[in-house]
């Protein structure tokens, strides 16, 4: 397998996208604060009605990504509400691929009655899960996106723990940006610490904020306390974490002290 | 209530469309035999997950219709699979108007996959039901297909019956076309005679055969036998009729005889 | 029609039953707080996955039902969790029968992994508001819990708006207690004041604590300050009420600074 | 790990059982002919409405049992219809054990209606297939059963293939019997031959048949020709198998030939 891509550390950056699922409210139930959430974000990846979201929901969620200037983008995720599309699932490739088109096309019709483009789409929970390290899921998914909105970049994982994304969707010439967690422990390898380890997850905004603009710059600090460089397009911060607001604030407030704006990608 | 919208008999009509609810299938359950069906067909309905199909199933479906030359249109429905969309269910405007918009942009993605257009939308079941009769519910849907897809027409029932179908949509600024049914029977004021009268249904191939040539020529036959113009630019038949084989092909047959070609509007 | 059935003012009532809709998350989606509502009911209506609910989310709610002393019921409604069973929907006598005796089939299996008896069966939302008015559908669901538990009461509406309900289990010979509503205006007839009038609602903790004890003497307020006699079994709040714990409380003191005990019936 | 139960050959069976998985049709899709395979089977494992089968359905093949005289069995599966619960699913253990829970006690309240004990619980398809090599999954779905209908038999794969089932089974003290597939090759160590391999399904229903009388008689023969002794109390055949009608005629017929009766255990 080729080395992961990853940039040096860039000198001036000018921008960084900051995204968090969203739109994950579901007929008469509520989840996560989207109209607070959205003064932050530049991106969001809306649920598409599988593992979360009803029409009714994705309508309501895009008005008011447009009235706060976010970009909205796909978050397709397996057909399971009950488990919100974190069990993992075993599907056809077929089931994949129609899957995929299904929800984006849903999505995309949405964003059409507002004359909004499609930013990126960014699968969910156990079908991103299942991308980073199976083959054929990774490929049907990206196949997808690539047939039906071909210009559309992909949200793939950054660093080696992303590879089977990056490489499949260069491969299937689909555009991908890559993400990082300011939330989540890297370790010297540059992959994620895995969620059982200690210092998995970050829980001080302020912390969290440090890691957001060494990412903005280029770098991750592993857990070790490393300097690791890492090319990272967006930020993901988690719309259900009860400080997602707190998070949200400090990262905008650190970035822009550093003079970095936040910017969808 | 303005008068219907009833066209003089048309002298030498040319063509006209014979149209079917079709996939209707859903995960392990088939239903209906497109595969022959498409054969005789000019449109087909196509169901977008809600009442019927699923992603798997609305994939093949297309591939199977741009194989046979057939136009897909959607054919949205209620949310409620065990009972096929038949159950009425009293939705909110925005509900009707979003779930609408979603059907619509899923089936949409697939079409574009195989450079094929949407053709026409013509709601299902319940939902049809409602909207012959429920002008929040015509409105709601009528609106939704402007917004999402403007050029594209809705079918309309035919005659007095659908009086509120396509004024509503008229006055929405919507295209529409007029669809009667030749294995329906229908009283002296040009409406469908209901279910539970005896001649509400055709079972005999030849004499929905004979009723579908006078719709294609402007009129249709009364239960009492009298000549009633009607402006019609498809026929429906129903595919889940264990008989829709054998009436698609009395219907081509008898109107071929009569030169005129069976072609979607 | 025969006459409602309306008791005499109780001179000196021991106890009343406080009963909730209960059990009302699903998946990831929380509602209501039934940890602190639970210190307040004698009995819960348990949602049984159709409108709401989900296994493991019934299995948790019966085992706190358990811990904190509360009586569960089933609370049936219709299959459309997106619209959380309060959209109207017309279903066959064969669905509402069958539907019913699943729901109910599926919560006492979890009851009796706590020796918990099923308390009693209350319809939910739209299916509650049907079966008031439709003769069908009260019959079906009376039948279907006649059948399958048949000495477990049904909780009818007291007065004459619950008069089909109440004759129906009569004829049905299935056991019924009656139910008011503190938190609601009731019209001089007995009857439910409509949601679109003023005085419909009551939000005021006090004034609904108030209406509660004279419900368990016997009589109701109306909108114009008459006392009419009226029977009451059990009294319910709406958990998704924002103040519910508030009532709750102001019920829960009111009615023991009065003498009268809350248990379950 | 312990040896497999295996029983010696018996030297003069009297009887054995016939089951099929049924109640498999969904709304307007019907799946299976129980009508007619009805006639053959002794016992019936029947979907429980989550990936297949639904409240009237479920209500109607126990009604068809109960006239056919065969013994209804709970066959619960994963909540997942679009995918026939063919689709291996990850979920915790409370999932399994309340979705186990919940479609067992469906299933019980339509068999109390008719007077009829329920008869067995057999997993169904990727459930069951996480069952046999799955510790937690197994434990999660044995204990379910155990604590809802602690002396209702488990059906369990016999030979070394099911013997975490049977070992899960007997320290957790639910009964079971073992089950054995006429349709399937065997190889040498009594395991199924898995489908990938040339002898892994017999479609011939002479040869199903005699493979059936070697079960009854308690050997397998393996794909090799080796006798192989197997204790079996129950053959299953697929009802969703277009030639069940005729596989189940055969080993009716020659069962019945060698002295063997058919009989629900």
């Amino acid at each position: 397998m080729a080395k992961p891509i990853m940039a040096k550390p860039i000198a001036n950056p000018k921008s960084i996208d900051l995204n968090a699922d969203s739109g994950e409210s579901f007929g008469p139930w509520r989840l996560g604060d989207d109209e607070t959430l959205f003064d932050y974000l530049t991106s969001a990846n809306l649920a598409c009605g599988f593992h979360a979201g009803d029409p009714s929901h994705m309508n309501q969620s895009i008005k008011l990504a447009k009235a706060k200037g976010v970009a909205v983008g796909a978050h397709p995720g397996f057909p399971d509400k009950v488990g919100f599309g974190r069990r993992d699932m075993t599907l056809s490739y077929d089931e994949l691929y129609c899957d995929t088109i299904y929800q984006i096309g849903a999505l995309k019709a949405f964003l059409s009655l507002y004359d909004m483009p499609l930013h990126h789409v960014k699968p969910h929970g156990a079908l991103h899960h299942r991308m980073v390290k199976d083959r054929e899921t990774c490929e049907a998914v990206i196949a997808a996106i690539h047939d039906v909105v071909p210009d559309i970049p992909l949200v793939a994982l950054a660093g080696p723990g992303g590879l089977l994304m990056q490489e499949t969707a260069q491969r299937l010439k689909l555009p991908f940006v890559l993400e990082a967690f300011p939330e989540r422990g890297y370790l010297a390898d540059g992959r994620l610490c895995p969620r059982d380890r200690a210092g998995a997850s970050i829980h001080d905004p302020e912390l969290a904020a440090e890691r957001a603009l060494a990412m903005s710059e280029g770098y991750i600090m592993s857990l070790e306390g490393e300097k690791i460089p890492l090319k990272v397009d967006t930020l993901c911060i988690h719309g259900d974490n009860p400080h997602a607001i707190e998070i949200a604030k400090a990262i905008y407030k650190t970035l822009k002290q550093a003079g970095i704006a936040l910017a969808s990608f």
